[in-house]
């Protein structure tokens, strides 16, 4: 997508085709600023310090990662250190993983002289790969809107859609997930206007989604968390699309905290809500999200305590609870099936069913069919009944 | 209420019996202050710049602060004057007019050496009747939460009870409406914990809900607007006890921004939504809170600006969104009385349904009673259905 008129992914290979650029999205929404990446240890720091984040994208900065290191040492050690230095980064990131495990297995059976090459030519595919779903996303997505567009009455003014989080081009290669349909609309000069909930605590909507639709153009306003289902009420959402970290075979999606929320009011007021996703995001082992994914509960100094630019330019954190308030922090919430009024994947559209989902991934089909996700278990307290063994949680790889 | 072991009172008389002390509330929660009014003046500062906020407290402000005008300057002339000045506070206040209108009524038809002294006692009379309001729907909602531990098995550990927005003892003279009953329980040995919304994009819930429960010994712990629904699903709240700031003869109620939201999620869970509410609120004249209440729409830079303590303990105020991004601030919405279980007021418990408000009510019974309250109209440009004249609009005197 582009940022004042320009092209931009938030990772390319640099023009001397031997470094990395990406955008440090810890300085949005207040400054533009890329960062060349040049060796392995500066894109494993890029992951853990979250310049970069989006489960594609720390999968596709892993890769590039990998293919740095190749550069640096390619032998049997060195490829072994450097997945395990990079596997590190975020340990609850799947994307990760299944990166730096496409990387192995296309590494490690040749020899250390050939696989700088080979490394640089499949970090490259597994972003082009991530490109092309999210681009077939938003293909699928756009029908959905042109259909919402043609249904009004002409002169309605712009198609309001709302999202939540950020589910767009900075958490994936190119496109994003949910906000994919929208730029796709945009650009072939459909009048849509996004709603974008600031996404409370870590402000994803307020300081990534907002900031990513006006560098395109997109025109966007953000709302308190509060505020959509009053808008809904009033007729000033005409559709909802998110994103989600994991879906299960039967159409629950887990995606961040408050998606629960939204699709009430768009169910009370009868207002499609859409969930887009990549197919490998979907847990096929998973059946009743609400009782079967337990959910991240993340530390409560995310919710006292707020980052933002002071009026000198500065950026600083502030406290907004006194220092003996308690807080808590569920990072993501599980929005049935039955509020969710249908899926948009690379492979098409489907309704949020079992059926549904077999119909456009018919390999999936049978019970016992799909992995178990790896996971890490958290012990959090507060979900007495998820803390049994081998239950899987969904953590901030979206985040 | 309490604070620290010692009994408080967001407004009181100080010990001298001439000047009035409030909290200020701007420096809340970072730091308890409070603010001796020695003058007509520095009681319309204090309205004006939100030392005291929530309609209660305003309305007994004002009524003190026309005590301290008339040892000042108690002639007819100083009697208009100090009316004018006090009703210019904040504009759109009803009870700041009511009070006032209370106050002049009492004092313009005696001679100006008694009017001082009646002023005082007024005065004091509008503030108790404040307490005895909220004590009274204390106990009426203490009995809803009686009922609810006894309903449970024993050992259920705290009976959880989620609130939004602020509608405890300081926007009120004491006790508050929604945190009544709670403080009710928690004097009388219940075992209650409270989730409190942190209730953007003002933060009333993370600011005052969270210290002054704090401040009595009430267990509470903040959480994102968001998370509400989660915590609902999951078994984590057994009631939700919220404000009004304006309540259909029908039931609808018209409350901080972000209170249709939880309801829909306490509807979808089972779990009963109760609102508490001041007799007087209730508008006799709207059947229809969605579509005959218009909404203020506030500025966006309260979504976009927020204030707290830097780590160097200095209060300052951060942007968190970028310069060129657009916000929107609707500050009310109306939660429809299907998803109220009930309404909890100074004479009883009834249902959210014109039956159930006129059988408490029964003064108030037939077409046509009641006054079309007072209101200032607005044209916000999003509600254009809702610019006809003669639409109230609810505006932010809870806030």
């Amino acid at each position: 997508m582009k940022v004042d008129g320009i092209s931009r992914r938030p990772i390319e290979v640099a023009s001397d085709g031997a470094t990395v650029v990406i955008i440090d999205q810890t300085r949005l929404p207040h400054e533009f600023v890329t960062v060349n990446l040049t060796t392995m240890a500066e894109a494993a720091h890029a992951i853990r310090a979250m310049l970069v984040r989006g489960a594609p994208l720390i999968g596709a900065t892993a890769a590039y990662g990998m293919a740095l290191a190749m550069r640096e040492d390619a032998s049997d050690s060195g490829l072994a250190s450097a997945i395990d230095t990079l596997r590190q980064t975020r340990p609850t990131a799947v994307n990760l993983f299944w990166a730096l495990e496409r990387m192995r297995a296309a590494l490690h059976n040749h020899a250390p002289a050939a696989r700088a090459a080979i490394a640089w030519a499949k970090a490259a595919e597994i972003a082009e790969e991530d490109v092309a779903i999210n681009s077939a996303i938003g293909d699928h997505g756009l029908a959905l809107i042109e259909a919402a567009v043609a249904a009004r009455p002409a002169g309605s003014g712009p198609l309001n859609i709302l999202t939540h989080c950020n589910a767009g081009w900075l958490a994936t290669v190119d496109w994003g997930t949910a906000l994919s349909p929208i730029y796709k609309a945009h650009d072939a000069g459909i009048d849509v206007h996004v709603w974008v909930d600031e996404t409370r605590p870590r402000n994803q909507g307020a300081s990534l989604t907002a900031w990513e639709l006006g560098a395109h153009g997109v025109p966007a306003t953000v709302v308190v968390d509060n505020a959509g289902g009053h808008l809904m009420q009033h007729g000033m959402v005409d559709l909802c699309i998110t994103g989600t970290d994991r879906t299960t075979r039967t159409g629950d999606v887990c995606n961040k905290i408050g998606t629960y929320l939204k699709a009430l009011a768009a169910h009370d007021n009868g207002i499609p809500f859409h969930v887009a996703l990549p197919g490998p995001t979907i847990d096929w082992t998973v059946r009743d999200g609400v009782r079967e994914i337990p959910i991240e509960e993340r530390g409560g100094d995310e919710v006292g305590r707020i980052t933002g630019r002071l009026d000198d330019g500065r950026i600083a954190a502030i406290d907004v609870l006194s220092p003996g308030a308690r807080a808590a922090n569920p990072a993501f919430d599980v929005t049935p099936a039955r509020l969710v009024t249908g899926l948009i994947t690379e492979r098409g559209l489907c309704p949020a069913t079992e059926a549904g989902l077999t119909s456009l991934y018919p390999e999936k089909d049978g019970p016992g069919s799909g992995e178990r996700r790896a996971c890490i278990r958290r012990k959090t307290g507060l979900y007495p009944e998820k803390d049994g063994p081998g239950s899987g949680e969904s953590r901030g790889s979206n985040t």
